[in-house]
């Protein structure tokens, strides 16, 4: 298939690895590309923001906004906004929505997405959503998408029916991700997908094991630091 | 009919007329109520938490919250948000979309409102949009809110199929917002419409001319205290 180019994107980028490898891909499909990055509390603001940064400094947009919603923090009902959650560790098997869920927080950051869209007349959000292998939130979803997609040509005033939500790394599992940045040259060492904050990754949480499955499906090595050896690559 | 009671709400209440309105109607019809109100960096924050406060202290609702959202005034692209674009004055009978609508403004207050209710075990959400005698904004239509209903039952963890999004005022216009105001006896002296900050409402912005035409309509004095004296009570 062709590639669609010409567009002109709003990314948003946390600068964890599925938004990279969402933002490299927006890079091939767009000749106009603003990034942008929204603080919103968490406890791995500095990480994340340290990644975004980075990414802004090697995919070169033509435009980056860091802003913020710190009404998440203010509202809680997250472990990741809330300090007194505990983050879950060392399995993938639970069912139902974990407590890492954020209320409606992809509503958030894609509302900032379409204003900003207006302002810079942009036609196109790009997000790293990942519904086949993730963690089971509602709002990561494609049909959370297409419903806002239509909100969003509704609720402005020049998008029209032009506007477009896209989820390129939707339907894909981990390793399909890490496939795909590692044929960008996505720089995955630059990038922040743990749960905590610190120096080195924790390995434990599930973003960290839902990451580490993937590089090991994908039979390519994670270039970023672990607090633990790789629970994955010793299977 | 007979009201529907019982409902646990959360109101999105900016301190105008319309919002006070939406507030007291919501008081009808909910058992469990919490107002929210959003600071955006726009030019009459103050005056308007200032009404939002007041509003608290007079219709005791169970919850209250303030809080913000920066990244609306870090986007600008509007005259309520960006210093540099003069507020219109004078005129009722422009064409278009005006230079104060904030790009996609009503989907950030949305998104808070959904979130904060999942917190709450909330299943309606209210907002005093107002479509047929408004300023011809997208995101006060009701095809936005039926698009962001839909959105927000597919985005959230709890909601599900029971999250309506009510807006009791917005087939209104202004001359049966003043009368059902009056009805329910709402603090109109302590609701702030105007787009400029100040003591006294300016009396010549788009907002105060609607309002002093709704309440000229209506036959009730606007007990608001106006820089200039009013222009349609003396027609």
């Amino acid at each position: 298939m062709e590639k669609e180019t010409g567009g002109r994107g709003v990314v948003l980028v946390s600068g964890g690895m599925d938004s990279a490898v969402t933002a490299a891909l927006a890079r091939e499909e767009c000749n106009f590309l603003a990034f942008l990055h929204i603080r919103y509390g968490g406890r791995t603001q500095e990480c994340e923001q340290r990644a975004f940064l980075a990414l802004v400094e090697r995919l070169f947009p033509d435009r980056f906004l860091l802003t913020d919603c710190p009404s998440l923090r203010d509202i809680g009902g997250s472990a990741l906004t809330d300090r007194t959650i505990d983050i879950p560790e060392g399995s993938l098997d639970r069912e139902g929505i974990p407590v890492t869920y954020v209320p409606f927080r992809n509503a958030h950051f894609l509302s900032v997405a379409v204003s900003w869209a207006e302002v810079l007349s942009c036609n196109r959000i790009y997000i790293g959503a990942v519904e086949e292998d993730s963690s089971g939130y509602p709002d990561c979803r494609r049909v959370f998408y297409d419903a806002f997609e239509q909100a969003a040509r509704l609720g402005t005033a020049s998008a029209g029916s032009s506007l477009t939500i896209r989820t390129p790394v939707i339907r894909m599992d981990k390793a399909q991700i890490v496939r795909e940045g590692a044929r960008l040259r996505v720089p995955f060492d630059h990038t922040w997908s743990c749960y905590r904050d610190g120096d080195k990754a924790c390995g434990r949480c599930d973003s960290c094991l839902l990451r580490l499955r993937g590089f090991a499906r994908a039979g390519i090595p994670d270039p970023l630091k672990y607090e633990i050896g790789s629970t994955w690559s010793h299977k």
